[in-house]
Parts: structure tokens; sequence; C-alpha cells
């Protein structure tokens, strides 16, 4: 069988190895940080995470779909939360029974870690950092950070150790080492490749509600949204009852009213007294003691795949800001499609990864930007009623066309649609809008120029 | 006094080992080659350089602007060559007598490092391969090629040694280690730095026409362009009386058209007939089977400086395609800039390395972005009757205003307006432009309206 070496066993990499397991190939998997199962707190990322179409595709593809979804909390629409702290305005994600499924990041990572590792062919080492890829001679390369390491074990052939680094070959692999991944940064200077990284103005920090007498403190199965122009706070419901909570702001606004005590709690109360009251005054000065704004990174670049044998996965290869949803349904579908190409090219490695990344490079940069769109929509768009108008719209097209007018953001989230046909199909349907618009205006113009005639005196002249 | 660790020995780092040296300070080189001075030849970029006034001002600031000018051919205007290889179009750069001058890249650079070796608190240190920051000590991280190093001989102080690698420290550290700088690349993962890097479609491949009987084949004042839609060719005297003969193409173009010798020999004589002859059968068959083409990248990052004490300078910071000829003068700028700010703020780095990235980021931005349009321009425009009528417009325009309306070509290439004002000039100048053309074509509107009811017969009704 083939071996297959996978830089990092977070999301991405531990679905990889879970794909890779069923295939009965030689799995080895290289992760800087301790065994996540054996640690008591994990630093990283956020905790709160929304399982859509295309995620839940790639989980049903290794069997862990229904476990996952069963973890979660289904979400059917936004509870957006107004200044006043008592009224509300409910938009449906879908239609009747369409949601997403909040899930906690930590929980899913630790579960498919577990499922890979049930394979005999699957070997996980933790502490291991992939440092770069040597990349005239193909190999991935290691270094343990706990002597000794016990590679190799298994698997991938470890070709040669110097000093403590260990160069690991196989057949095929997959960097799936994050945001900030060694893997492609080794490749920086490979003539062609192109890279860009752009971290937007805001940051963000997180924070908890707790359960209420082992009661949900807010209405759970909703995603709750408090857009305040250009901040915004969101809540997502955890299993254990508890609200992820999480403020997006721009960096200069956290220092302007959130960097004293005294401000960062006027600030709460002021903007979203009802969370204010839940997260409690105490909570919140201690968090923002503790913890500094976060920044929020977009990254793209081309193309994915290199040397026909390495393929850069996940958020190695795009990372995108939280604000549709997607980062993680994105990675997982890049396993699936990843999957689905070799097995259309028969496992010939070299004409898949190019094949992959020939597709999936366009897909990525299209959610890329839907993210980035999706920003200005959460910090304030939904909240316009030119918005709310265009998504009443939809829905009522929806009903006449069901197959051929989905709307944008059921197309990306309750669909497998490749991103780049969503973005088309949008503009299709923007031409489409646009034509009725000028259309009626024009029916309207030319009613209200023959009633000018007939009614004359009605315009006063 | 101070100490200054240089990252890089090209034109940007041997500049500003000149500005340092004048201003006393220890100063200490790392350049991973070997002397170019002993050199037989030197791989990399072009051997071909445009100045102009900005890179004269800074070469002016060290003294040897005289000298380098003297050593160059200067040129007065564009010399489009048509496809007949006998008809040609001239375009006066600016005002008579303004002129860009064409300079040997090994030769300036040689210069600059003999005239900063004069000080003796100037030391280079060749085969010294810079390898990142360590950013937790602010210090750079250097490998020795050729044992024993020298380091530490002079200036900064080496802080420790490891692995044959050693850690210099330095009151400031100039990072001008060129598009693939390790410097920038070891700050990547710094939170909010903003990183592009995006690779043109086009490709270059450089050749030679020799000198004819001692005397230069074509007329040498000029520089000539053969622009042929998506692919151009150019030529640059030399002081020696050849010239270095640069084709800009598509990738695909040169896979499609000039993989073989019969087809690249096809290509040159059916395109580009006169240099065709000058060129000879045998030196572009030996060239092209020789030289790949080489790929053309545009890099652009924010900031340009980090912890208080490091600044990314020349391509390290700003990479771009090489279409206004503006590389090295906003290289040899950047060495002016920054040394009048660290004047201006009474030699306090950590403020004047602020300073200067708030003002400079905004510039590099700007000129990449106008290389980036006249790769458009070099490659069509130029041949077009809007731009030519444009070009005459703002000639017009710059004798009635000579300070005020500047064409932008002259304002980027004869002045040292600040690159983002240019842009700002330019965008005042094309709202005058159209309020002028709105103006002039209602005028001409109503005039032919008022004709036809004088002339309806001519009209045909």
């Amino acid at each position: 069988m083939p071996s297959v070496a996978i830089a990092g066993a977070g999301l991405v990499g531990a679905l990889n190895a879970c794909f890779f397991a069923q295939k009965g190939w030689d799995v080895s998997v290289y992760e800087f940080r301790k065994d996540i199962r054996t640690m008591k707190h994990v630093q990283g990322r956020s905790i709160n995470l929304a399982l859509s179409q295309r995620g839940k595709s790639a989980l049903e593809a290794v069997g862990l779909r229904e476990y996952i979804v069963n973890q979660g909390v289904p979400l059917y629409a936004r509870l957006v939360h107004n200044k006043d702290g008592k009224t509300f305005s409910r938009q449906p994600y879908g239609k009747p029974g369409e949601h997403i499924v909040s899930i906690n990041r930590r929980h899913l990572n630790e579960v498919m870690i577990t499922q890979a590792e049930k394979s005999p062919n699957v070997k996980f080492f933790f502490e291991h950092k992939v440092k770069n890829v040597d990349y005239e001679k193909k190999q991935l390369v290691v270094q343990c950070t706990s002597q000794p390491s016990r590679i190799p074990t298994f698997g991938t052939r470890a070709a040669s150790q110097d000093h403590g680094e260990i160069h690991v070959e196989a057949d095929l692999i997959l960097a799936c080492d994050g945001a900030y991944s060694a893997v492609r940064r080794s490749l920086m200077t490979i003539p062609r490749f192109d890279f860009s990284q752009d971290y937007i103005e805001h940051g963000y920090v997180e924070l908890n509600i707790m359960a209420n007498n082992n009661k949900f403190a807010f209405e759970e199965n909703v995603f709750h949204l408090w857009p305040r122009g250009h901040f915004t706070l969101i809540a997502l419901a955890n299993r254990d009852k508890t609200f992820t909570v999480t403020i997006f702001a721009p960096f200069s606004e956290f220092e302007k009213h959130m960097s004293t005590t005294e401000d960062v709690l006027l600030f709460f109360e002021e903007n979203f007294p009802d969370a204010f009251r839940l997260l409690g005054k105490e909570h919140i000065t201690e968090t923002f003691n503790r913890v500094k704004p976060q920044p929020l990174v977009s990254i793209k670049c081309s193309p994915h795949s290199f040397f026909d044998n390495l393929v850069l996965m996940g958020d190695a290869a795009h990372a995108m800001v939280p604000f549709y949803g997607q980062g993680m349904n994105c990675g997982f579908e890049d396993c699936l499609v990843f999957s689905e190409t070799l097995e259309e090219h028969d496992n010939d490695i070299a004409s898949a990864v190019r094949a992959y990344s020939e597709k999936r490079v366009n897909d990525a940069h299209t959610i890329n930007d839907l993210a980035m769109y999706n920003y200005e929509e959460l910090k304030d768009l939904v909240n316009r009623n030119s918005y709310k108008l265009r998504k009443k719209f939809d829905t009522i097209m929806n009903m006449i066309f069901p197959k051929s007018w989905i709307p944008l953001y059921s197309m990306v989230t309750f669909t497998r649609i490749p991103y780049s046909e969503v973005i088309e199909r949008r503009k299709r349907q923007d031409k489409i809008l646009s034509t009725l618009l000028t259309t009626a205006s024009a029916v309207a113009f030319i009613g209200a120029f023959m009633g000018m005639f007939s009614n004359r005196a009605k315009f006063g002249f």
C-alpha cells in the first residue's frame, strides 16, 4: 500500500487520517502538540464551530456523521438582539428544518483521532514538529520535541536523522498544519507560488455564558447575533448548556473602549445589555484582564499542490475569516474532494495531486472572498432593509424554482455545489434580478408618466 | 556610535552601508555570495538598470551621483520598432534634456561596496548567509559558509555561536536581502503582518547584441521597444556598446512558440526582424538552449518595520515588476528616506523606524501598482492612439502649468514627489480632464443639435 505522511493532527489532518485509514494506506501523522486527549487545556482557536453540509458529507464518508451531529446543537436561524436588550428579529437559515450544527472543536478533534487510530495502519506521532519540506528530496523534515522519537515504527520511512531532525519519506505528503503552516512557509521561494496573507482590522475575544440551573441561558437552537455597525457580538450554544460568546471589533475599538475594566463593562452594558447581564461583570473583567484581542487572517495561495506528491489542505491552503462559518467545512470538503479525486485517477498520486489543485484553488479563493464579504454583512447588513428584502425575494424565488434558484447562503451552507459554481449562480441571479428591477421601474415610470397626464392636478401642474 | 547590521550587500544593502559609513555608525554587512568584485560571473537578476531621479538623489547624498551617471548611457526617449523592421515612432520621456540613465548593475554594486569599505567603521562579511531573525532577542542569525567566520571583528556584536550559527546583535537591523528575503520570511508568523507575492503570467529571457565594429548596433540614447500585444522586446545600451535585450512573454507563449530552435528563430524573425538580424541565429539558439524563462514577482507587505529596530528595504519590502524601471530607484530612495527620517528624529532609532514604515508602506504599494499598470502599457498601450493623445495633452498642459501639471511618468521618473502623492495628483488631473471632456462633448452635442435644425438635409431628414 502507498504511504502518506500528514503534517498536523488538527481537524483537517485527523480527518485525512480517517480517510486514508479507510483506504488501507500506511498513514503517519506528525503533530507538534501533545495528544489533546491527554491535555487539560488546549490552547488555540475558538472552541466553537458550525458544521454544515460540506463538513457533514466529509464526516459521512468516514462514518462519523451521525455520531458527531448527535453531539452538537442544531441552529435553525439567526436571532438578532436589538440594543434595548428586549426585542429581536429572527432570520431562518434556510427552509424549515435546514440547520447548521454547533460543535465543540476539541471533542470533534478527539473523536477523529480515536477513529483513525483504530486502524492498525495509522500512527500518530505527537510532540513531533514538522519544520519544513526538503524539496530536493521530497521529504518532510520533522523534529521530535520529546526524546527519543519513536520514528520509524510504522508506515512511512525515516530516511535519515540529523541534529535531531528526521527526514520522512512518503508517497504522498498532506500539509494540514494550519494557517501558519511550516510546510507552506518552506515553499515560499518556489517560483510562481502566489501567496497572500491579509489581516482584517478586527480582532476577537471569546467569553462564556454559564448554564442557568442546568438550563440554557438563551434560546439554544439559534445563532445569537448583536450587530452594532463596526463591531458585533455572537453567541453559540454548547451541549453542556453553556454559550460561547465572541466579540469582534476593530483593534482600535478595543483600545479605545475596552482597555480598562470600567470601560469594557460600560461598553458591554450599553451595547449588549442582555448578554451583559448573563456574562456577568466578574467574568468580563477577568477575561479582558487575561486575554488580548486575537487577530483574524485571510490566506490565499496558488497552487495547492507541489512536486507531484504534496498537497496543502485546510487552513494551510486557505485560512479564512470566520464570518461564513466555512473554515472547517471547506477544510473537511478538501479531504473529501481529494479522496474523490484520487479515486477518479485510480490512485495515481501525481495526476490526482495536480488535478486536485487545479480544481480546488478556485473554490478556496471563492469561499475566502465570500467570508470576507460576509464580514461586512455580519457587521451591519443583516439589519438593513435591502438585505432583508433580498432574503425574502430569494425565498420566494426558491419556492417557485427550488432547484435552480437557491439563495447564496443556502448554496454555500446546505449543498455541495462547488464554491466557484455557487458564485457563478449568484451572478446569474443578480443579473436576472437587475433585469426584473429595470423592467419594473420602466413599467412604473411609464405608469407614472401616463398617470401624470391623466392626473395632472395631483402633481400640481 | 550606534551599530547597524545589514542583511545583503546587493544594491540596496551596499547603498545603506554608504549612508551609515557617512554617519559614522558601526556598520556590518552580511552577504551570502562571495565578494562580487572577485567573481567572474555573477548569477542573478538583469544586468541592466535605468537610473532616474530618485536613485540619483540617493547617490548624490553619498557623493556617488556624478561618478555613476558618467558610467552610464543617457536615454531620452522610447523608440518603438514596428513589425516591418523599418519604421519607428519616437516618444520623448519628458521635456528636452530629461532622461534616464542605463546602468550596469554589477558595476554599480561594486562601486558602492568599495565606497562604503573606504570607511574604517564598515565591514563586509561575504559568504555569510543571513538565515533568519531571532525575534525574542532581536538578533540576526547568520551562518558562515566559508569557515572560519571572521565575526566578530568589528562593529556589531556576535552574541553567541551555535551549530555554526552566529547571533548578531545591533542597535539597528536593515534587511536588504532581496525579493526572497530570509529575514522577511522569518517574520511571516508575526500577527498582523500583511504580505502578498504575485507572479505575473509573463516571464523573461535576456539576450545581447554585440558592438558592431566598436559602434552601437542601434541608436544608443533611446529605450528600444518592440510592443507586440501580449509579448514585448526591449533593448538598452551599455557603455561597452553592447545592448542588453529582454523578451517578456507569457510562459504559455514561450512554451508554444519558443520551445524549439526552429520555432524561436521563426518567432524572432517574424516579430522583431531588425533585432533578429542583429542578435543572430546562433546567439538566440544558444541562449534559449541554455536558459529558461525567468518569473517576475510583485511583493507587497505591511508594515516595513518591526520591534523598534528592524526595517525591510528594497526588494525585501517591495519587489515589483520591472515595467516602470523603478525597482532600484525605489530601493535607493528607501535608503535616502530612512536616512532623512533618522535625522528628523535626532537618530532615535525606535521612533524613526516606526515613522519610516508609516510613511513608506503607502509609497511602496503605489509604485508597485503603477509598475503593474505599466506592464499593460508596455505590452500594448504605447501603440494606441488614446495613449498618444493623452501624452500630447499632458505635454501641452505641462507647458501651460509647469509646476502643477506634470505628466505621470515624469512625476515618477524625474521628481522626488512621494509615489503616493504622485497618484493623488494624477487622480486630480484625470478628474479635470474628464470634466473638460464632458463639457466639450456637451458643447459639441449642443452644436450638433443646433446644426441638425439648420442643416436638416445633411442628416437626411
